[in-house]
């Protein structure tokens, strides 16, 4: 396995948008986003989907909004009324779940003072929710709740002490007897170690699946995936091997040392988003000694046919699971997830309906990670 | 003792200032901002405190950028280059330590895309940051460090769970027999349960002085002090009540059945800054059969003639720690610590050097509360 990760791939990834399909006159029920800034009424979002953005800015000459990783698909144009207040409503509806957005303002590139910030296309871009029919799975609910830990693991290969997050489910630590299997879940190209709680929600998935007693508790470490170096463009001479030393001979041992896992090679799996994926499955198959779960969220599949060591793999890897969005391309997934079967692993696929390449994507993704993986 | 807090020291807490000196020019020596997002070279900061600024914003009218809490200390003007840049730098050197700042874009506030956002003022302010000359007790050093732990408790007087981040100290759990005493600190005005590890460091201090054998190592419980539907000037009808309820019925109770914890109010403590200061003080006179230790940092001072029930103050309270910036109001200070030592209660007091009411003086408030705090 090198090292180095499609090119081709990313390219499909990144041009996998936001989803603004045309529609008629949106109804007029627009309401503020839950990802608001306290207090703030604006940016809105109607019953269909629409998005409506005010923005306070006398002065300026011209105001506009795009949505999507980077800002990449089509800008939302606000005008100016007789206040001094640019406003502007999205040509359609947007597909449900999370985007991320960024405001334009006389040329520059700014966030919306009214959205909170959510880290991705390396930097911290503005958020906006369209609420979701299947929103539940991931809500704040009155259940039980583990804890996500900030840890500072010394990484000596980079000379400093690195960031993680480890989520602990529900009573975790009450008896020190009972130990977790753990999942080393990535983020995607622009993300870091928050995106997974603070847009994917996963503490709150795994409180929810948890209280429903859907799944076997487990511990999730979150940690930078050395990704973003790599500007959009340059994926070639992305190498994966710093982050796979960071992983496998540090924060690994670190976790295995510090908490209740199950510190051994069929407790332990890995997963990712987008270009957390693409690592997942080249730090997974350079280690099946190391994992033997592993899940790639919008970013690729592993098939038979690419498995050279096919008795090796056979005896270690206990499940391989590939997901996207329906608007990404699900045609890929069930054949790779066949071969597998058919050689002797066990494997699972999960296509998201109405969803792109999205945060909603992928809380749905771990959502069914979550139930099929650790059975044993 | 009543709920309201007091308006007429809100107010001269708010109109501390950051201390925009006037100087010469300023040396060409600057270098783009610890708190800067990944790969940003502006905002940049020299060896003497000077702040310079750069905004793409080629269309606008105006670039101004504000510093302060609220961005109520003065404008810096910023003027567009040929290349349609706005540059632009303080008119003299900044007090060390952090600054909240945000720009005014043609009439509108924005952040800055170049730097990190804080929360303060009800919204995620951008932040510099002025090396200090004794920054190494906050730095990030290879130390063991502790954990900085989310939980979310249930809150059925607001009907909610509620987030509080627990630090923990290195080591806590390996030994289940160790138990810890527990100090409730809190942010202030403006600000929410991020602000004493994002803003303050909290944690990294803790570190580096358990590194040191400095202190008694004890656990940290950050919450929300509800503070921020009281808008600026609003505060004559903040009632405490809700939140003390909170912490009192709902928080205390979690964290001592969830956490190594010493149970008991000789072993608890509370501080907070500016507002958190005077909920302090509130809370801590209202409740000394629950905690012992008081800290009130740039938040007023306890003086003897204040406390009804001398006898009950001195049998329970075992420390009272004040302090605020030099160019806050210091002299307050050392004479209600000093009646309180006539009173027969252990008291002290901080001034922080160069200082006004800003994080670095909260920082140092910690890093001397923490060794004289929880003696026995």
């Amino acid at each position: 396995m090198n090292h180095t990760l499609s090119v081709a791939l990313f390219a499909t990834i990144v041009a996998a948008g936001t989803g603004i399909a045309q529609s008629e006159k949106p109804k007029e029920d627009f309401k503020p986003s839950e990802l608001n800034q306290p207090g703030q009424q604006y940016p809105q979002v109607n019953s269909q989907g629409y998005v409506r953005f005010r923005v306070e800015a006398p002065q300026a000459q011209s105001v506009s909004a795009s949505l999507g990783l980077g800002g990449q698909r089509g800008g939302t144009t606000l005008s100016k009324d007789e206040d001094g207040v640019w406003m502007g409503t999205t040509s359609g509806p947007l597909d449900e779940g999370f985007h991320y957005y960024r405001l334009t303002i006389d040329g520059g590139t700014f966030n919306d003072p009214g959205a909170k910030n959510y880290y991705g296309s390396i930097r911290w871009e503005s958020g906006i929710e369209i609420p979701a029919s299947d929103r539940d799975f991931y809500a704040l609910k009155d259940v039980p709740h583990g804890r996500v830990e900030q840890i500072l693991f010394p990484s000596p290969s980079t000379k400093t002490s690195r960031r993680a997050f480890v989520y602990t489910p529900p009573g975790y630590g009450k008896d020190p007897a009972k130990r977790y299997p753990v999942l080393y879940l990535q983020h995607g190209w622009g993300e870091d170690e928050t995106a997974w709680t603070n847009q994917g929600h996963a503490n709150l998935i795994m409180d929810n699946l948890i209280a429903e007693g859907k799944i076997r508790p487990f511990i999730i470490v979150m940690t930078y995936g050395m990704t973003n170096d790599v500007r959009m463009g340059g994926l070639a001479s992305f190498d994966v091997k710093p982050f796979q030393t960071v992983l496998i001979n540090e924060l690994i041992p670190y976790v295995d040392k510090n908490y209740l896992t199950l510190a051994d090679q069929p407790h332990r799996g890995m997963a990712g988003l987008s270009m957390g994926a693409m690592e997942t499955k080249t730090i997974t198959m350079n280690n099946i000694d190391v994992f033997s779960h592993i899940g790639l969220f919008s970013g690729g599949t592993i098939s038979a046919n690419e498995i050279q060591d096919k008795d090796a793999f056979k005896s270690k890897v206990k499940y391989v699971f590939v997901t996207c969005g329906s608007k990404e391309n699900p045609q890929s997934l069930k054949p790779a997830s066949d071969s597998l079967e058919e050689m002797g692993v066990k494997s699972g696929y999960y296509v998201s309906p109405g969803t792109a390449h999205e945060f909603l994507t992928w809380r749905r993704s771990l959502y069914h990670f979550a139930q099929t993986a650790f059975q044993d």
